[in-house]
């Protein structure tokens, strides 16, 4: 039986997936508030042109404009990679409650893997899961990185 | 004599004024490349309802959208209060060549003060000044705050 954390991610995964069709890194996420979704995203910092554009701040920035407020403090952020410094600061000034993460970011990631930015004392501290459906996640990832290695 | 450095503080702490008149926390940044101002912003969190909308961010979109690029490698960021995690995140993922604050942040800055980020090993590592025309800059903080105190 799938859980109520793999039916969100599994929205995630499939903004990853739109993501790695347009070119783009396989990033994708989800905010939902009151088991209702309330914005999704991913990454086009090809497409957009910046490098703000990850689906963790595209995503935020589009829960803020529906809420009508920049405090999502009774929201939970799925994304399908650990976040980067940037995405981490984001989700603690957005006051973002918990944050639930595919697989984990050895190279980048700030919740443990290269930085523990929640780990510092800030103005907010949201509850972090990490794990679910990280396989799907990597595969994903994967294969983007063979094909673009193919097509250099 | 004033130097390149606080010439283009001003106009950071110019876009801070801004930010204070219309009800912001006063902080102000720019971007400049190759002695030519690219983009200047100021935080909007308020007036946006967006907890990205800090100075750096916007300076940053703007920078890009102007030179086509999310790379700024040949650009020099100034801001007014030393960045908090997600905008040094987000100077480091744009490539950010050169980053000068003004006033240290012992609260949530991110490049020496709470966490030192551009320290660890990532794929871009911005050269970091700071100190110029930090007394204004923080004059500007401690009015404001005073002003909110009071109106409380």
């Amino acid at each position: 039986m799938e859980s109520l954390h793999e039916c969100w991610m599994r929205l995630a995964l499939d903004e990853a997936r739109m993501a790695a069709e347009q070119g783009e890194i396989p990033i994708g996420a989800v905010v939902v508030r009151n088991g209702e979704m309330i914005s999704k995203a991913h990454n086009m910092c090809e497409i957009k042109k910046s490098a703000v554009a990850h689906a963790e701040i595209l995503a935020i920035e589009e829960a803020s404009r529906k809420l009508g407020s920049w405090r999502l403090s009774d929201c939970t952020l799925y994304v399908t990679l650990e976040p980067c410094p940037m995405c981490t600061g984001a989700i603690i000034n957005a006051r973002v409650q918990k944050l639930v993460f595919a697989a984990k970011d050895p190279r980048a990631g700030a919740c443990g893997s290269l930085i523990n930015i929640p780990s510092y004392p800030m103005e907010s501290h949201p509850t972090v899961e990490y794990g679910v459906m990280q396989n799907e996640s990597l595969d994903l990832l994967r294969a983007f990185f063979a094909k673009m290695r193919q097509q250099k």
